[in-house]
């Protein structure tokens, strides 16, 4: 695809939350151009979290864009949730669990190895060089598919699983991030954080008061920044 | 899932041809209860595939059955794949690629992978402690994601990336041998060869000329073994 050989394409795992977004800001300060994917899987708030991956796609002029569905993967663990509830409910909005128990029918235990096996797939076709996804191992409340051995295995597939020309490096530029740092990271990259979206109850006006809006605010107040987006 | 201790479950992949129904022999000779896996993705001989997914099932009453559409990551490879189709063309009807270029406009790298991230949620869900998949070396054109040393790799991504007191081994029965030897295993393992589907040509009497009927074909013949569904 990049019949000029000075570009270097990047797949960007893009959800349109925070650190996805400042995981694509670092794409660009690496010197990659981003082909962005994003990944719909039933969750309530997904047509804002599309526009918001839209949005920042704009914002950067993203031509390569793809989305995916996965919620038929829903039913793996829709149907079979039961008493693992507590222990595996996860974040909705972001390509990790992240210990809330929004929408636990929804959640499908190695979804990053799902997305991850999706993005490299796309990489393969278009030559990309590399994967960005913005895990952040703190935010994980341990499950195991956000930490960094994980990504270390992953690249190993990577590596074996795809031609023997094909490079592709795994990038997880804000796993041992706090949501702190991630603002900061952010704001000195110049990350559009105004066109992000974090709430998982509403999708007009974050709430505040959800977890997610709650870690969020928490990071923007401990950076010293004020968040960019209207609250209810 | 299994309430009783006693039951070990395995997820099997079954795409409806030989290699893996001859796997799934395996896995009840292992002493596991298989739970059934089946992908669609869009290739042309889908409705006979899924019926001989089906008929195999109910051959060893198999009640744990998941049928997964993926054809939404053909997008990826049909978009995409202009100057590549020679080097990635791949077969239809199995879960690895095998060098014929019947429906390479279907055809997603990495795509065992995506299969293996599938199984695994899956897996992790109902408490199963094997995967069988019928990926044969050999028939790979090269294509890394049936070797070894991929699977292995694999292997290390479901250890690191599942919870902790999970243990789900990867298992590739048929992977050194050739089709010869697959049928043999078949005949001696008692498995429902006559129910398997391998023609990607046709829905209703196998064709017996294209590549995938042929090499089955031959396999049954190398074996000294009749092939037992009927051929046109």
């Amino acid at each position: 695809m990049p019949a000029d050989a000075r570009i270097r394409t990047a797949i960007v795992l893009l959800s349109g939350g925070m650190d996805s977004c400042v995981s694509l800001a670092h794409a660009y300060d690496d010197g990659f151009v981003p082909a962005a994917l994003h990944v719909n899987y039933g969750q309530r708030t997904q047509a804002r979290e599309l526009r918001a991956f839209n949005d920042i796609c704009d914002h950067y002029g993203i031509l390569q864009r793809l989305v995916v569905d996965i919620s038929h993967l829903a039913q793996i663990g829709g149907s079979s949730l039961t008493d693992d509830t507590l222990e595996i409910s996860s974040s909705p909005h972001t390509f990790k669990p992240s210990g809330t128990p929004h929408l636990p029918n929804t959640y499908v235990p190695f979804r990053n190895a799902n997305i991850l096996a999706i993005a490299t797939s796309w990489a393969e076709v278009i030559n990309a060089e590399a994967i960005y996804i913005g895990a952040v191992e703190e935010d994980s409340s341990g499950y195991p598919d956000c930490t960094e051995d994980f990504f270390m295995a992953f690249q190993q597939v990577i590596d074996t699983g795809t031609k023997p020309e094909t490079t592709i490096r795994l990038h997880t530029p804000v796993i041992r991030h706090s949501k702190a740092q991630i603002v900061t990271d952010g704001v000195n990259l110049q990350a559009p954080l105004h066109l992000t979206w974090s709430c998982y109850r509403r999708e007009d006006v974050a709430c505040g008061t959800c977890d997610s809006c709650r870690l969020r605010l928490r990071g923007f107040a401990n950076a010293g920044v004020p968040d960019p987006i209207p609250y209810v």
